[in-house]
């Protein structure tokens, strides 16, 4: 779809109308069935390579972005149809993320590790002929401690990632999803706008999107998250309360309206992402996210019966890391945010 | 002494010669007799209380300033007096100062430990007549491993401290530090100045030693410090070589140099203290030192043999966090230096 880039305060430019948000729900209806075709093209039930991995990343950008519309924009669409419609699209954008997460998890730890034993990360090695064995990528300068942590989260979470990938194939072949597959199929030709929708302005809904944006982001600490070492992200980190961190909370749900306001805006024909501001906005937070469920992973493991002392303080040192990464990413969205207001719609 | 605040750049003000240096040296070694009288006088031997602790800080205090000046203004003292002075003021300042070093390290662990459980420190409680019994005073609401941690490091720093007592105690009792205060008396009444010193001016002196503190500052990473989170305090977090981290060496002799910068404006009749901005440097390299050690602490606590893991887990939280203090107290420094440059002397 092309981009226009309207400005909302400009009188004369054209109104995007709840007509457009049916062009916006059909180009993504039409996109998630072009990447489904190509997931089945590419692999399918056993896909593991990069173009699988394309595919199911194009299938849940879809369905984030068919989801988040028909959110944002629900008193223009049919209320039963939309109402059955978004859980099942969470459902399913939900299943497809966990594999690449557990993936994503694990290369942060191990780089962790790697950056607190005070070695480079070890980059794959040409052998030599008649040169010495390369040593196992990954593993160089680590302490017995660092290196036991290494190898039980990758065992942790690569067993957690070969079971997201079931789940996911499971869920790909399963009737749930075939329903699913023919609503988006429908979708694609016919969008179920209500009788007064498809001349009504989409701005004031746009607007609310971009409220609750604002009303949350004016609730987080970002006084505190200002100043930087202020020490707040780590004062659970020997609590007794299970991870993940309550604080947490309140960011990941920023996060969540981010990414609404985004879509919203691309309804509307602009691109809030070109705003450098809500971009970088979002980076931070994908951080944050990243880091605290890492921290989180870095705990769980510490809590595996038996494991040596040596581990555990790798771990303890790790889980503190990623804490201190949850901070930093906090400080970073606060310096990005605070740079003007959100004037994007 | 009544401190002159001269201006340095002032060509009317009185300018201090070697008589200014002599007067400071005098008034050290009267205020190291006077606190070693009342050392003897509020414990001696086996004194603990705040007075005895008082004694001892006055006496260490004013051991830096006569070693600290003999240093800075080393070419105006008859030398072989100067050099066997040097060594000796500095092992007993270093023997004095480990037992409240040692007391101020567990605080700040245990404190610290308290903060990661998200618990306040508990204040000390008042019973109530029938009411249930206080919890022990700093152990409310931690974990099994943060509480066990607490309880490792107290042994180990208990101990540490008992042993630095007695060898501080030895020391004051030892014919070594009897000689030492027997050259203090001597100095209280006659300063070893070379023949021209009398009449020398200082300044030169006092300049190349601010110059010395201003080349340490400009050879540490003061652009990495200046960017909040840089991870770099805990680089070796993991690393396979001992504490302390080689990377903290530069900052401690900063700390060193500012001091012996202080000391030198003193005899000048200046009061760098009174330079808000030195001040506040002084007070972040100090809580960088003791971040520094606290870290060592708690990893040297770690490689106790038979620990359980909630303990080595926690043990390892500690340690990031504290090294984590190490890298604000850096940030704090690099903030407070870069205001203006040293123009004190």
């Amino acid at each position: 779809m092309a981009q226009r880039h309207l400005d909302p305060k400009d009188p004369t430019a054209e109104v995007a109308t709840g007509n457009a948000l049916a062009g916006y729900l059909r180009t993504h209806a039409t996109e998630f069935l072009r990447a489904l075709r190509l997931h089945r093209e590419t692999g399918g039930a056993t896909g593991t390579g990069p173009e699988s991995v394309d595919a199911a990343r194009a299938l849940r950008r879809s369905a984030r972005r068919i989801s988040g519309s028909l959110h944002t924009y629900r008193p223009l669409l049919d209320a039963a149809w939309s109402e059955s419609m978004r859980p099942e699209l969470a459902w399913l954008s939900g299943t497809l993320a966990l594999e690449h997460a557990y993936e994503a998890r694990l290369e942060r730890l191990l780089q962790a590790l790697h950056r607190l034993s005070g070695a480079a990360v070890i980059p794959e090695q040409a052998t030599v002929p008649g040169g010495p064995a390369p040593s196992p990528p990954g593993r160089g300068n680590l302490t017995v401690g660092a290196a036991k942590a290494g190898a039980l989260l990758e065992r942790q979470l690569t067993l957690a990632r070969t079971r997201a990938h079931s789940t996911a194939l499971q869920a790909l072949g399963s009737s749930r999803f075939h329903a699913v597959a023919d609503k988006v199929a429908l979708l694609a030709s016919e969008v179920p706008l209500t009788p007064t929708a498809p001349t009504t302005d989409l701005r004031p809904l746009a607007g609310a999107a971009r409220e609750r944006l604002t009303d949350a982001v004016t609730a987080l600490p970002l006084v505190t998250a200002g100043h930087p070492y202020n020490a707040q992200a780590l004062v659970h980190g020997l609590s007794p309360d299970p991870a993940p961190h309550p604080q947490d909370g309140s960011w990941h749900q920023v996060r969540l309206l981010l990414r609404l306001h985004r879509y919203a805006c691309e309804v509307l024909g602009a691109d809030a992402a070109a705003d450098t501001r809500v971009l970088t906005a979002g980076q931070c937070l994908d951080r944050h996210r990243d880091a605290s469920e890492a921290a989180a992973a870095a705990a769980q493991a510490a809590r595996t019966p038996r494991i040596a002392p040596a581990t555990a303080y790798a771990l303890g040192v790790l889980h503190a890391d990623q804490r201190h990464e949850v901070e930093a990413a906090r400080f970073a969205f606060q310096r990005a945010w605070q740079r003007d207001p959100v004037e994007t719609v």
